[in-house]
């Protein structure tokens, strides 16, 4: 069973509202099709679709006044813009996805999944369908509403699920010895253990302000399915091929999670 | 609490495929957001979204080949699209929509939901959120996958829910004392009781084929809800003020029924 999380950046043009990035998302069908690695379940981030309404309506920050719930229910239909946009591209590349809504079903507490009931997933996986799921907008136990990031929902399906392998896609090659955007010296880390992590100042920020966190909020994600023996890799899913490698286990740039 | 259900021959034209019926979907949000009648719940049928894609892959019948997988995910993504207008629509005339797709938490047994979690339902109800659900294709345990029609649904959402009325909206005005289309005599019945429903003659069948069965399959659906208590109201959703009348509880033309 294999996880693979397509970063928003990566889906959508991020400077762009509401603009998916058709190239990539055209040529990671066609990529996730010929790896031909079920089970696989595919969860994928807001990008310039989810992040612009969610920022106008402060929904990350929980129910304040009731204007946001026009709010919330936007920043969820973009999300279900984007996600019929990447499952239909999907279903034409012969992969047989299936839409699934993480706000029909997960309900977060201070913005992290608590519990999650996966039998409908499960029953997709079963039929010889891959999941596609996204970072929502969800209802929220102790604030009203909250963000769910991508990142924590992959991450929270591989241990759910009992995952082999997460395969974190974003627009950078991996964890960096510092920004590789501010300092030529930066190398890609091959291997990174999270036990001895350390300085936070070693990982390099993912570029563009994102609402769910950047490169520092995927590894601190991550840990949770490195401690379950997950393996986790991170990869330039913006490149051609990296994903069709990650997901068939072959050799591939990037930064593998270990613990 | 109320539940509407607004079916599919009200919210699209069943004979034109993928075609939403935009002048019913839009004085109908006006009719919900001046009724005002919140908690309330919204279901709608698939009409000419959900049945052509559902018919061509024979997903009522259940899981049979390979293919069908396609036509599942296709169905629902047109379910999707559906829902995606009507929530907008409801926005738009200010009533707080927030789309759940009911494949992303239920699976059936046999084309039956014999449990259903409602927890993220209640939370947004309580959230002063109006849930828009529908119809769909949905994962069923005993035959792979199934047509939830948007009238079993609805009736298991209002006693699940504990709900005081259910409003089926449909282009029929209730039930007759025969086919008011073949028989010029008939007359409509303001109060049916369930226990003296006897001869199946007596009601007159929905006009058009759907696959989810028409106003006989409606009145089965509903004895569940009448059982339990429930008031349940049949009424023309494609005549002016009906639904608004029905949600604010004052007397509209349509049939009740009764145990």
């Amino acid at each position: 069973m294999l996880i693979l999380k397509l970063g928003g950046s990566v889906v959508t043009h991020k400077e762009k509202p509401f603009t998916p990035h058709a190239e990539n998302i055209t040529r990671l069908a066609a990529e996730i099709a010929e790896a031909d690695a079920q089970p696989l379940v595919v969860v994928h981030g807001g990008g310039s679709y989810g992040h612009p309404v969610a920022t106008e309506y402060r929904i990350a920050e929980g129910y304040r006044e009731p204007t946001q719930l026009t709010g919330f229910s936007k920043t969820h239909q973009a999300m279900v813009d984007l996600n019929g946009i990447i499952v239909r591209r999907l279903l034409d590349a012969g992969v047989p996805a299936f839409a699934v809504s993480p706000s029909s079903f997960i309900a977060t507490e201070g913005g992290r999944i608590t519990g999650i009931d996966l039998h409908v997933v499960e029953r997709l996986i079963e039929s010889g369908l891959v999941p596609v799921l996204y970072g929502d907008a969800v209802t929220d136990t102790s604030q009203g509403f909250a963000i769910l990031s991508g990142d924590q929902l992959a991450v929270r399906l591989a241990t759910g699920l009992g995952a082999d392998r997460v395969v974190l896609g974003s627009d950078v090659d991996g964890v960096y010895t510092n920004d590789p955007k501010l300092d030529s010296d930066a190398r890609l880390i091959e291997e990174l253990s999270l036990s001895s992590r350390g300085g936070e100042a070693k990982i390099g920020d993912a570029l563009n302000t994102d609402v769910t966190g950047g490169m520092q909020g995927k590894v601190a994600e991550a840990a949770e399915a490195v401690e379950a023996g997950i393996e986790v890799l991170l990869v330039n899913a913006t490149v051609d091929g990296r994903v069709k490698a990650a997901l068939r286990g072959e050799n591939v740039i990037g930064t593998v999670l270990k613990r």
